[in-house]
């Protein structure tokens, strides 16, 4: 297979554009190449959080087949909600903490969901498992998703294993989790034009 | 919620029948009160491996929501293979090795889907994620149905993954890996109405 493109949702919010960059990162710590690219530019929230831990906005891209022959979609699965021709790929992998509907395909992949409030909460149990590092920057934009999807530990969607994944990525990633977390959301609030709400 | 059932495709084959006795056992033992069920009776290969391992065959159900409101799928998530009345039931949790389609639900749900040989590969591997021992019963049933769903080892879909999960199984289970896969898929072989291919 080609080199493997990762991406989240159109209309990207924080999740979208870090789980990303997170799994991109684990797969290539796996001996797979994959680049993490984005449907959309980042939003005001999430170029803050980027540019906290000096990482670049991923490259936008309209279609994949030009490209590519394989995908791995992150914090989505509905085709609707992802590059315009998905039928046109292989999807490798999805890992995503979604309902499922409007997806399909033609060979067995993976596919890891869980309900919980982030993409990167599972990311971030994946690392666990197979004993991978994660650097300080990925761990604070993993740890800026959480923050985003569960507003600070607010949402209903919020579950132990989000603050327990938020807790050690704020280790990690060596911010004060509070005045960061309260900063990035505030950061985000400027936005007009909101992204899809999860 | 109520007491899961959890169960694999019509017409099961051993994984579908042993999956489903895996994966309960390790709910339960992740506090989930859940039931392996059968959408049909045993095959003859299946009634082997059971009674090898001294384990009843899931008792046959054809509809779920006359007595739950949940339940859980293994080695299939096509709602054609499945329960009669899937649309009327909440999809916990789905573990399965094959292609996506038709299926749909409507809120977040645990998904576990990898390219491997067989569904009981990917629970052998939750199973030490989450250091839960598995009895010598239960990883005798596992060990049987990466036999049969990889003709033991001979089978295109076979992965490394399968064989090293067989590996260890046949240590817990204590039988003579060959002499044992030998005489169980003979057993199947007896088999007038074959089950689906895999
Ligand atoms: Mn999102
Ligand atoms: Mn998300
Ligand atoms: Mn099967
Ligand atoms: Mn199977």
């Amino acid at each position: 297979m080609k080199k493997l493109l990762v991406f989240g949702h159109q209309n990207p919010d924080t999740d979208a554009i870090t789980s990303a960059i997170a799994y991109a990162y684990y797969l290539n710590q796996n001996g797979i190449e994959a680049e993490a690219v984005a449907l959309g530019l980042p939003s005001e929230e999430t170029a803050y959080a980027l540019n906290q831990f000096k990482t670049d906005a991923p490259r936008v891209i309209a279609t994949a087949a030009n490209e590519t022959d394989t995908v791995a979609l992150v914090d989505h699965n509905e085709a609707q909600q992802s590059v315009s021709d998905i039928k046109d790929v292989e999807v490798y992998a999805v890992v995503d903490h979604h309902r499922i509907a409007n997806f399909e395909t033609a060979n067995p992949l993976y596919y890891r969901a869980e309900p919980v409030g982030c993409t990167n909460t599972i990311l971030y149990k994946m690392f666990k498992e197979k004993n991978i590092a994660i650097p300080a920057d990925i761990a604070g934009l993993m740890l800026s998703a959480i923050i985003s999807d569960t507003l600070l530990f607010k949402s209903p969607t919020c579950t132990p294993e989000d603050e327990e994944a938020a807790a050690t990525l704020t280790e990690i990633s060596g911010v004060s989790l509070n005045e960061y977390g309260l900063a990035m959301l505030k950061a985000g609030t400027n936005l007009d034009d909101k992204s899809i709400a999860e």
